[in-house]
């Protein structure tokens, strides 16, 4: 039975996932989830993941939240299938992978969601965005750049010369901050910029990409 | 060789990596860095790690940052040695693992600390505590516990019923909060009272621990 993926599309936390599953070359069936009418939060929902956020994987008896553990899931389950995201025949290789996906899970996400939850959801909620928020959270991105602008001088992605879990981790914030005024930031970096582009053309963002034209629901 | 450990015992995220070393008996060599004397932003230090954090681990030719990667890859790489801190033999129960050392990521540890980073960084400084951040932290750390306390209701430990990474992550962050005036929000919830005093009173905890003596460095 294929892989249940529960959530919307237009989710960044959903797209990691399906990202994952494209790029896996894995079938999955997608189960939206009504969250605009909290259907998250009903208990049918909390009992597969009691925080209340899509997405949540099913594959058979066992259910996964958190998009990076789902990911990581993923990605072993199907490791001698589609691209190689894990780098797993190699103990050092694998584990420079999860060096750089912890940089985007400890410095690069906690920065560019608050600038998206402040430029993207809260004039959604009708709020008007605290620009010392965006401010101070551009701020601290635009040296997590400066450091994967140094990177990426050496390497093609993040960990190494081949595209993994820590690139593709990166794919949904990003597509949503470069729509917003600052975009400067990444196409001002010539090395960020060529990667980006990279990881925009790449076939499992094309299928996912039409999915995240609504802002983002922050999860 | 031994691994090497470039850090100080005081350090949150050092004393992550130590206590995972000391899970898996394996021998290492702790070497100190002055944070008071800013050893980790020279150029020599930022070679290994650009974001100038302790702590560093050097494996032979493997130069590995970020606390949470150093502990997977010392997991991995020891996974047959003292305790299995990854359940690496079945692919379901290893995911699980994952899943909720991604929520300590994503959950626990943004609340807990900026806590910890206002009650006991901030006045080091010198400056006052922001009441309305802590406020808003205690929040959100509350939340998080009401799920740990319905999960550890059903299983002994966060991902099941044996001590795992998922665990052991929480630990450093979780002693500084329990000498804080906010005790109660882990005394208050029984279940995860029994899993914090369990936590520490592991034979790994009590290695560590009296290095965990004046406030932590945020990193």
């Amino acid at each position: 039975m294929a892989m249940k993926v529960y959530g919307n599309g237009m989710s960044v936390c959903v797209a990691r996932v399906l990202l994952c599953l494209h790029e896996k070359e894995t079938e999955f069936e997608l189960v939206p989830v009504d969250l605009f009418a909290c259907h998250h939060k009903l208990p049918s929902f909390l009992s597969m993941n009691p925080f209340g956020q899509v997405p949540v994987l099913q594959d058979d008896d066992l259910t996964l939240f958190e998009s990076r553990a789902i990911t990581a899931y993923i990605a072993e389950k199907h490791k001698d299938k589609g691209t190689d995201l894990t780098r797993h025949a190699d103990a050092k290789e694998a584990a420079i992978v999860k060096l750089w996906s912890e940089v985007e899970s400890h410095h690069f996400n906690p920065a560019i969601s608050a600038v998206i939850h402040q430029l993207i959801v809260v004039p959604l909620q009708g709020k008007t965005p605290d620009a010392a928020i965006v401010e101070e959270n551009l701020e601290k991105l635009g040296k997590v750049l400066d450091v994967y602008e140094e990177k990426l001088g050496k390497t093609k992605y993040l960990a190494g010369d081949s595209y993994t879990l820590a690139d593709l981790h990166h794919v949904p914030y990003t597509y949503y901050f470069m729509k917003t005024c600052h975009a400067g930031l990444v196409n001002d970096r010539p090395k960020v910029k060529a990667w980006w582009e990279d990881l925009c053309s790449r076939p499992a963002f094309l299928k996912v990409s039409p999915g995240l034209t609504v802002a983002p629901a922050t999860n």
